[in-house]
């Protein structure tokens, strides 16, 4: 077995288990033929390089206890949860692990601290839920003497509930559960049920544009923000003044998804909503990818989307029967059959409201003069119940060799179909015998994103690089057809695909002010500006 | 008679008139004792500061006929259409005007022509419709040697159509009607309708962060922006991958609102909706503000606004009332009095959709179960066609002696009513013998600007000293409650006070960017960024 992490510092998640039914697992040696567990081993761990004078001045700030350069602290803010990331974790390459972990407890310790890390030269990886897939939270040092990583798990307040304006502000190291915790008593929700939603927190769905399962209702999570404190090496930074304003640009907006390079978001004022006192889940199915792609344009462009909306491919649908099983997967297969239905494409549509009869008007304004069947509502609340099961599934592929990963980007509803086949093949040229799944989950008027999954026997011999391969083909097919990523933030691995999204000046816009915030360069090295500060090009 | 400015490079206005129905005359004088016209004088303009070379450099890239040095076209750009512009076109005060006029035809002749003016040390006004109200394009040379009026006029061009995405690309100089007009053969229309539609522009819209009457069904124009290209000194930057993106901070959302000083607008992608089919505008009546602004909110909050949401306070309500006279008017006092309304607020909805069986169904969500009581279509009707009339009667207004102004502000519900008292205990306390009306106009979720009219007798003295002096005392009064300005943007005007809402921080931030992408500075001197390129703060 591999060692555990200290996962208990990271979220709720239950222990990772190794278990997948029998007939998951004679399905997964038919289409891929996965036939062996692979050994993990113990991640090496280079001793900590964090020097007694920076670990002095961190403890003058924090507290000596909040301090930490232990083997197992070191361990548990060790990169995030992409599959490389659980790779290095079970023993496969190299592990960076930071050198310490401090754990500030108010918006001005962690001014304090990122003073201290300019003074000693300290980089600095802010850390909330570590559930990044994209090397957010990789302990990289770039060229200072040492790294640590900043748990904001002590800021974990609620400061302030405004209930005629519907705002509250969150600190920045708040879970989502607890947030939902925190504003149940007030009759408030966020509405914001990312996948990593049991581990994740405020202050990283600020810092990385999170977007969640019902964000066609709730709205992406920058659409939730009206303010922020953002501490920097040179001071805090207040925003946000109203709902909206014309005064210059944006500022909020450049602080969102700013990545923990050009601050460490603290606290955020966020829009809140009634807590819904009916759900409604519901499955239907439409024959086809294109037939379903454009119903839900239909429905975003008609502005009745469900608040959550998820369309699976004729891949995906496949995969979810043939892994559910049992006689109501035969009934399902029988049933579409008789139905004509050739190539079942699963559409679940999820309704919020104050009564029945708010969810039932908004259930009729979604489907009103749409052609697509019912499955009824068990196979709504089946995906309901299993939603956030999407982790724990892939670490118990993870256990028996399989190489799986997700990977996700958006683009306008002309390009989407050229999109998904583009990345399809990348993957499926890459990774050779392989299931690709794809599905829509969030929706705009004027296009959509896409997530995919791809699921393959690991290459034992080489398994980082048959990964990277793979997702280096994905990136160049996205490329000049979409976002290089729609809610799993640029990190380490998307770096080298960000200017040809934003443009030379974008990298140029970016690094100037992150000169303006952090002139020394400790925040976050390596991540969004693969070249820091020296990303500035010279013209 | 004032001189006529040359109005028809701006737009479609017809001419000034200064005819007002004796009715409202008799109630300003009762009002606020206006009882003389005041004359007018020509403007003075200096002569051209621009030299030769440079003028043989601009015209090397657009071509001779298109740089204009005579006092017409110098004129017709000469400052916007604050009630300040509007005296000093007058031939009060000292007009700014342009030492020349620059019409690029393409967008990389708007990078080539800021090229010169780099060389050449030439300040740059990018000029769409000319309807700043905040002095956003004022004349102003800051360090250069001179300064030209980038008139945007040439760009014209509805460039791209893509009818799946509903998204469409349109240059910078487009007027909202001439887009409407170009977007009306696809069916589509973009919904944007703020009091400047007349003449203003989609670069300027883009480039303010326009609202429109219509804001709380079509969004603020920031929320139509897909993509950008923006032409700077250092060349042109092209923005907007996708409909949704994590790909770091949306910068997008720093150019729009950048007003001229970071770059030039010159092309806007932009989501579209079908042009509606059925428009349906209704008239209501609440009982006292607290009434009317809590029920705004709960139809914000329970996401059930109308496309046009608009409510009068009590004096607007009376104003209007007062103003539009005949047995209409006694009807209407008779029937509130009737009903018990001690304090009428209008309130004026309006739905929009694709049949009347929509517009009905829309219009049953959004009044079932309030309370209030409607005044019919006729009143709403009424309001509609009359939108667009604000500035022709602020012309009539300031061809009698009035002081006649607007400024609005934006701010969380919960401060909306301290807001509207301090702005209008301000301005009261500044013009002394006056009228302040306000509106709701935009209502979000969190929140809803206000919009203020202010009506005094000019003080014939010190015209400009007068709304100086009140305009300075509201700007305060709002510091610290909402934002300087909710649509209307800085420009020089609000420039004093950007810093107390972004922070210092945030000046510094812009700079940098400006910095970045206008190195010398030639970019709209004097407006959002006071000090320019010396704004950065030494630490």
């Amino acid at each position: 077995m591999t060692e555990r992490i200290d996962h208990t510092l990271r979220g709720s998640w239950t222990a990772i288990t190794g278990s997948l039914p029998p007939h998951a697992l004679k399905w997964l040696h038919k289409r891929i033929g996965v036939d062996a567990r692979t050994p993990a081993r113990s991640p090496s761990v280079s001793p900590s390089g964090l020097g007694d004078e920076a670990r002095a001045a961190l403890a003058a700030v924090v507290g000596p206890g909040h301090v930490r350069v232990d083997r197992e602290s070191r361990l548990g803010r060790a990169g995030g949860l992409s599959y490389l990331d659980l790779l290095r974790q079970r023993g496969t390459g190299e592990l960076p692990a930071p050198d310490g972990v401090v754990l500030p407890g108010s918006p001005d310790e962690v001014v304090a601290v990122l003073r201290a890390c300019v003074e000693h030269d300290v980089a600095v990886v802010p850390f909330g839920g570590g559930t990044s897939v994209v090397g957010g939270v990789a302990a990289l040092r770039g060229d200072k003497a040492a790294v640590v990583a900043l748990d904001l798990s002590r800021l974990n307040r609620l400061v302030e509930v405004d209930p005629v304006s519907r705002t509250v502000v969150l600190q920045a190291g708040v879970t989502a559960p607890r947030a939902e915790r925190l504003l149940a008593p007030h009759g408030f929700t966020l509405g914001h049920v990312p996948q990593s939603y049991e581990r994740a927190t405020i202050g990283g769905f600020a810092a990385t544009r999170s977007a969640g399962q019902a964000s066609s209702g709730y709205g992406r999570f920058e659409d939730m923000v009206e303010g922020l404190r953002l501490a920097t090496p040179v001071g805090e930074w207040r925003l946000g003044a109203a709902p909206a304003s014309a005064a210059g640009p944006d500022l909020k907006q450049l602080v969102v998804g700013s990545e923990g390079v050009l601050g460490v978001i603290t606290e955020v004022r966020l829009r809140v909503r009634r807590k819904p006192k009916v759900e409604r889940y519901e499955g239907f199915v439409l024959d086809g990818w294109e037939r379903g792609q454009r119903l839900v344009r239909e429905l975003a462009q008609d502005r009745v989307l469900a608040d959550v909306t998820r369309l699976s491919d004729v891949d995906e649908t496949a995969v979810s029967l043939a892994l559910s099983g049992g006689w109501k997967t035969a009934a399902m297969k029988g049933y579409l059959k008789a139905r004509q239905v050739s190539e079942p494409c699963l559409l679940i549509l999820g309704w919020h409201g104050a009564s029945e009869s708010e969810v039932s008007r908004r259930r009729a304004d979604t489907l009103r003069g749409r052609r697509l069947l019912s499955l009824g509502r068990p196979l709504g609340e089946a995906w309901r119940h299993g939603r956030f099961n999407g982790p724990r599934q892939r670490d118990a592929l993870m256990e028996i060799g399989v190489c799986v990963e997700t990977l996700e980007t958006a683009a306008h509803w002309s390009r989407i179909s050229e999109l998904r086949a583009a990345v399809r093949g990348a993957l499926k040229d890459a990774l050779g015998d392989c299931v690709v799944m794809c599905h829509i989950s969030h929706a705009y008027e004027t296009g959509a994103s896409l997530y995919f999954t791809a699921i393959a026997a690991r290459d034992v011999a080489d398994p980082v690089g048959q990964w990277q391969v793979a997702k280096a083909a994905a990136s160049e097919a996205i490329a000049g057809l979409g976002t290089i990523t729609h809610h799993h933030a640029v990190g380490a691995d998307h770096a080298p695909y960000l200017e040809s999204e934003i443009g030379g000046l974008g990298v140029d816009v970016l690094t100037s002010v992150k000169r303006t915030l952090d002139p020394t360069g400790v925040l976050n090295p390596g991540k969004l500006l693969p070249g820091g500060l020296a990303s500035l090009r010279d013209r």
